[in-house]
């Protein structure tokens, strides 16, 4: 068997149709508590069995009082009521507030029956238990009515919906102690190659650390995955074999390494043995050598062996993957725009990912060559080169996506 | 006791300037796993002890020549050369590439003595052991010469990095197992309330389920911090000296609830009692009446009760000390221009955090009342309306923070 050139390659724009059309979001979903529930995607409208809040309340530190009382008080000519009780938070007062009298009150405590209106303390004096009203107030004035926020029966979170601070509260103030989320996709990555070496040991001549596995987890979990690293298959046909056999227990099969046209690149050939090859070869740069396959319904990618070529794959193909699979939103809102501070040359007919860095408000081209995990380290984002694009002047306005 | 309206309010600004003057980033630091690496922040300079690559490797599939070989090859006059070995990544070829030969070399693999490029398999053929090289390609070419990416004694990367893909890749391409990073800020949460009663448990008359602490759980662990809430302490005296005896133990302590104007709102007396308050009340709407103090060198924050008012104020005063304290960059990328759809009234005097949803790229009001959740759950993010600001009209371009 000898090298196998690439015979072919396909546009940017047809992989992702591909990758696509073999994509479903995952339909598992589970329930976890609250504290857990912080970038969760909900599975199903959360409806509330209860007012919140449960009871019409203060909304201002107060006097709880009868608004047809106040009418015509002012500073120059204060109401005089008379205070029969104070209502504190958490208490259900047990008296009621008639004519000319009025009750203590502080902010979120119950309305006391009677009363329909609350004073601001400010806008009163106090001399014992008479106080002195100096303005005059509406009806539900200063209070919050029950179920203003949410009412029994009312849509509280919907499905798709991504849990941030707001929402979590918002299924806290019903109650809730769990909520049903959708089950997050379970990766499994495989960086293959004879040459990989394990983190903390020693370099044997001819190794090199394992890059890939770490990128492509960070990238999982970046994006709502769960990162399942596969110890390292070397490169032969039964080991990757058994490699395969251990991923299938995923939603997702990554592989590193092996996708190129070498003799002993063999994913290719276990992709097409065990399922079918959609695609191998895509124009773009870097990234060329990049498999896309389906095994027993699961999809597989063979990624680039070179880390910031199998990275920038990660970020153009995977994370809209990984995000589809989780039910999140397909952008999310992390690009700006910038002019670009010098001109950036692009090979024709290949889609080009250039690595940038954000200095004064402009996009700084940081690439340096394919193989370079410092080009991405020390780059802020990306921007995305048309393949029929050959030069991006310097000044042009472009997109930067933030890693 | 009565009542105690807030005599004087100060401005935002002046909250910011108090509670800056109160903060300084954690000084602690520690040793964490790669897979445990990712948006932690680098807190010593990781300088390399081995070069990338370790060796000068071929950055194509082809075969290793010596260039001088190839010169006037072409299509139609290929240069013949005699194949003597095959290297693969992982192997160190231990012949030499001598005139007039040449070894086939897989994308990755070490670079045989002799050898000075890489013919690309494409620009060749194959008749067994004889490849005619049907171009001249010069010294160096298609090699990745040793320490190309990161060089014995360079710094992969700086004290603040926050650990992205692309970085944590960098550390594991030197063969780091491990990273010093800055310690998370630990912090105390504790809501205050008679009135609150425990998630999943039936409400008794007159109670509310606590929203705050879950809302600020996780705007603390959004921004870098480890969020640890505390039993919801009742509101007496001895209850709330217990609880920053708790509190204690870490490095920011979050009270909500219990610093209004209340008689029973006693974590004024409480922090005055045990360090010093530095600002109570401030001129924003919703969140007036915040509290910021120190006791015993720990920064306390007294946010309001009402849910929606103390997560506007996390947003505005507890995300940037977070991300101080935690060393991470306090300007995250995630604001978007955009024109508001419909006119917004605003207090005049006080500054405004005011939520919109985005919709056909414009900003759209979503508030409802300051008590209500749910006019955050149901937006996307907040503009702010500076305090001498009465009114923004529709169409004016706003400043968007995603939520």
């Amino acid at each position: 068997m000898s090298m196998r050139p690439f015979t072919h390659t396909i546009t940017l724009a047809e992989a992702k149709t591909i990758i696509d059309a073999g994509i479903t979001p995952l339909m598992r979903h589970e329930t976890i508590v609250l504290d857990d529930a912080r970038g969760r995607v909900v599975a199903a409208d959360v409806v509330s069995a209860l007012d919140v809040p449960p009871f019409d309340r203060a909304s201002m530190d107060g006097y709880a009082v009868i608004a047809a009382d106040t009418r015509g008080a002012s500073a120059d000519a204060p109401t005089p009521l008379t205070m029969t009780a104070r209502v504190y938070t958490g208490d259900m007062p047990d008296s009621v507030v008639r004519p000319g009298t009025c009750m203590e009150i502080a902010t979120g405590a119950p309305m006391p029956a009677g009363a329909d209106a609350v004073v601001m303390v400010e806008d009163t004096s106090a001399n014992g238990d008479r106080i002195n009203v100096r303005t005059a107030i509406r009806v539900g004035q200063n209070v919050g009515p029950r179920a203003a926020d949410i009412a029994i029966g009312h849509t509280v979170l919907r499905e798709g919906d991504v849990l941030n601070a707001s929402r979590v509260g918002a299924l806290a103030a019903i109650g809730a102690a769990a909520v049903n989320v959708w089950a997050r996709p379970s990766v499994a990555i495989l960086s293959t190659g004879n040459e990989i070496a394990t983190q903390g040991t020693a370099l044997a001549p001819g190794q090199i650390y394992d890059i890939n596995r770490y990128t492509l987890s960070a990238i999982v979990q970046d994006h709502g995955g769960i990162a399942h690293p596969i110890s390292t298959a070397r490169d032969t046909l039964p080991a990757l074999h058994a490699a395969i056999d251990a991923c299938l227990a995923h939603d997702l099969i990554i592989f590193s390494g092996g996708s190129s046209v070498g003799e002993r690149d063999l994913i290719l050939d276990v992709v097409r043995e065990r399922g079918e090859v959609r695609f191998h070869g895509i124009a773009v740069k870097p990234g060329k050598p990049t498999l896309f396959g389906m095994i027993e319904g699961k999809p597989v990618f063979g990624m680039p062996g070179y880390p910031s070529s199998c990275l920038s794959n990660a970020y153009i193909l995977l994370v809209p993957v990984l995000r589809r699979m989780a039910h999140l939103p397909l952008t999310a809102p992390r690009t700006m725009r910038m002019p670009l501070a010098a001109r950036v040359a692009s090979t024709p007919g290949r889609h080009q990912f250039y690595t940038v860095r954000v200095e004064n408000g402009t996009a700084v081209p940081a690439f340096k060559a394919s193989g370079d995990i410092t080009s991405m380290s020390r780059a802020d984002g990306y921007i995305e080169i048309e393949a029929e694009i050959t030069e991006v002047p310097a000044g042009t306005e472009v997109t930067v996506t933030v890693f």
